[in-house]
């Protein structure tokens, strides 16, 4: 295994690894030489956690944002120590905070950036127990704003400063639920569909003026500290699970798709939202997923198995 | 109420009727003075029947298709004579039998066609219970031939004897089956897509040249004999119902939607797929599912109630 | 023609048509005893101005609304007459002004509503001329408030005053920048695919608790007074006049189809994005859209007919 | 540079690289110890030939295969030379056939294989200049049994062989033209329609069995020996190219994406379509394709600069 510290002014002790193939340290040096910014990390269960993880073994050189309570109250600088990298604290719905991400960053890392991971949502109306038929519109705002029009900020910021190298890639993490309504999820089905078309919008023109692609990933449930918080998670989960042909994607495999995504290998891949999702956003109904369901109806059926509609 | 004997040559006894408000006979009129070609009508559960049915009570005249064999193991003719209108036997994959359909159509009712239903489907391979990972070619070129092909037949016939009026409208029925999987249904999947993608091809054809439009009607399961016939049907149908939130939607609303669709109410709707499923295609999982499903579920938890993921 | 005096309290005056066969006033009573809200009617291009016309000559009874500064600069008033409906002025950004419409509707069309109609849509940003790169986030709000959350706003009011009926029908307009960007379309793109998430995600919970349906109307581009705004409206238009095989759908036709998605005979169809639009929307490229854009390359060309790329 | 000699029995010759930072060859070893077949390489131009050449450049060991005429016709025996592997001819519409290129492939390549690129297609509609509303229905069943049926006979010959890797992939290469019409694309496009349902279809099944995933990517205009022989194919790359913010996909960059998709980077990616085309697909109008219209445009304008709509 050969060890290479990384020649990137202020990041002394940053290391890349070449490919080992005992599967200790799994890299392909997709990402070597390229600089980064993974928004949203919280703790290791995030999957923007996974992603900085993945992003330095693959080489890139990165810094870490999140809200200031965040980088209090969750682990961030345990992965920041980890991976020798700094922790640029800021609200992402607020232009002069991402605007200092975006020059710290570059600052830092001795460049501009190449990539960068948008994982931010968060929806008060969810968190206060308003139905979608009962929404706090100030709240709405807020899910809107920290979900979505983020995204916008954060990419407009990064242009006007123009601090994303060309063939640069931005990605943001969606659910399937912009496409098709999950009950309980509530407004940030609206968000993450706002979210979608942010992307699409902002592809347009970051691409044709710099060739920065920028995409969603629509990413199976996952059991991270903000998906733990929906309602009935446990069952939907379990749903998709069984939907999927593949199972639900984990986030490790997230992770493993993103630095795809950030790679030099996906060029000409823009405006997409790509599921990433065992299969799910395209299976109607499954064996396995029915023989459950089958086993609720038995109690709605008669004695000669036809069932009861009530 | 208003009778009028329909001046249309040839079918003296066609009544047409003025809205009727008891609910007797509902009538607007929509395809008052239009003629119609319904294909698929087997007995009084198929929509292709209902269409008929609906399309009469609004104005138009019609004549009906099918195969020979459905012809006499159906109660087709008790239709026909219901309506006062006559059945022509046709195979679907036969390019001369459905030029004759057209021809005799015209002959009958005086004048070009307004209006098609295509209600046509059949796969070999589900009936002798060939997996999809064990199909029969033959069998599948089939299922492909009745199913979709033969909706490119039927429009390529009608054009090229000048079949059809401008302005007219052409529909066939499909499934959600033809965008996401559903286990059991096969080859007829990949048949509705193939249905689904000919009227788009065709339909930008036929539009720039006579305005003619051409959609596909994506139904709910619908306990028709054909639908009563696929493999777990009654679950699925279970399924459909209480994932939609307007519950599926019956033959009898399939063929209101199919009478808007021929009217000249719709006149600029062409090339699309348009669900008529009471939501069910952009529901992710709905409150009414989950509770069945989770039923389901109860068996996989340990004592403390947390799913046991086998 | 049969004249009616409609017969529902404080509308003395509304008259509903039977069917006329000269063409002079054209109705099916598909609307027959139904009461409709319709917000955004300006002047008589506006396609909500055309719905209500519709609307009535179809048997309803409406009331209409927009806001105060529409109603005094525009021509509503003047529809307000011709119809014998009231204007009640209401900021659809404010939901006491919204509760007050369905209020007073109610009070005088004597009962619970069956349609409504949102046609309503601004951009401070395209006003200002602000690229999508350089967005004022105030105004980004205002667009997304305006043109996206007072359609939610609506339906939440409409739904804790209980004042849509069972089987109601609600139906917001949109355009096809919600699925693909269009240069200049700006953050009204957005915009729209944040209405057509609404439309999905209320028309879930609208639906399974009171089978009121909620869809949204893909248009095509339309010389209305909003659409002749957008810059580059009249080769956006004629271009997708050509691609479409149909042509462009018109303001009429658009209230056509509106009325039918009133109507009692498309009651299983919710959470839906219904594309009028000639078919534009499933054309990659047509004949006559290439004819005209080859003219345009051919400045581009080589003395050998090759195109020479810039 | 390291030079690593390939264990893999039966090829002794075949070499892998690790990454090379001059560019000479580039290698992430992203299919180191991988086997695949690739279907479809008929000269330096195809897709397929790229595809190969960038699979071995990965570490992966692979046999290559096309019809016999094709072998003859082509340079693909210039290609086994190089990437010293074998050819193995086949009709792919002939389930023995492609057996055969299973069993070889395995036996050649010492063990089950890991992935298998279908990039296939032809119509005989086409090249005989039949119209689309005038298709030879013969043609047609070989247009979809080359270019669509082809792609299940080869899934099912390999799991009924159980040729195929658990964690395989399979990809094959489509075009938006399954989405919407492109004048001239004829029945091609309905092929891939069902080409992609097909991947769907399969992917279903041999997920849940083998953890098997299977995509289609849908390539941007190519200018490869079967994409030049497209009617107008200049003109359509041309506007693609313009429409594209980032330029339409070359051959080389399509490759690069099949390897990713080939990799275990993307092990949850199943039963997609995903686009590979510079963002065309969501693109409505770009200015820069707008500007070249609105030249074709000029001569349709009156002395005021306002369109005469013809």
């Amino acid at each position: 295994m050969l060890f290479i510290y990384n020649s990137l002014p202020n990041q002394p002790f940053l290391l890349t690894f070449t490919p080992n193939f005992n599967n200790e340290i799994m890299s392909y040096n997709l990402l070597k030489g390229k600089r980064g910014i993974v928004f949203g990390a919280l703790n290791e269960k995030s999957i923007a956690w996974k992603v900085a993880e993945r992003a330095v073994e693959e080489g890139a050189a990165i810094t870490l944002s999140n809200t200031p309570v965040a980088v209090r109250m969750g682990t961030v600088n345990a992965l920041s120590e980890k991976l020798h990298c700094e922790v640029i604290p800021a609200d992402a719905t607020n232009v002069e905070d991402l605007e200092n991400v975006f020059k710290r960053s570059m600052e830092i890392l001795g460049g501009k950036i190449d990539f960068v991971l948008h994982a931010i949502g968060m929806s008060p109306n969810v968190r206060k127990h308003r139905t979608y038929d009962d929404l706090d519109y100030k709240m709405l705002d807020t899910t809107l704003d920290i979900s979505a029009v983020s995204f916008h900020k954060m990419i407009q910021s990064a242009k006007k400063l123009d601090a994303i190298n060309d063939y640069g890639s931005i990605v943001a993490l969606s659910y399937v639920a912009a496409q098709r309504t999950f009950y309980g999820y509530n407004d940030m089905a609206d968000a993450k569909a706002l979210l979608e078309s942010i992307a699409r919008s902002f592809g347009y023109i970051y691409g044709r003026e710099h060739h920065v692609r920028i995409n969603t990933i629509s990413q199976s449930p996952t059991m991270t500290t903000a998906g733990a918080g929906v309602k009935g998670m446990d069952k939907l989960f379990d749903f998709a699970n069984r939907m999927s042909p593949l199972g639900n994607a984990s986030a490790d495999e997230c992770a493993d798709y993103c630095i795809v995504m950030f790679s030099d290998l996906t060029r000409k891949v823009t405006m997409q939202n790509l599921f990433h999702d065992g299969g799910f956003s395209n299976v109607g109904m499954s064996l396995r997923a029915m023989a459950t369901y089958e086993k609720g109806l038995d109690e709605y059926k008669d004695e000669n198995g036809n069932i009861i509609y009530g």
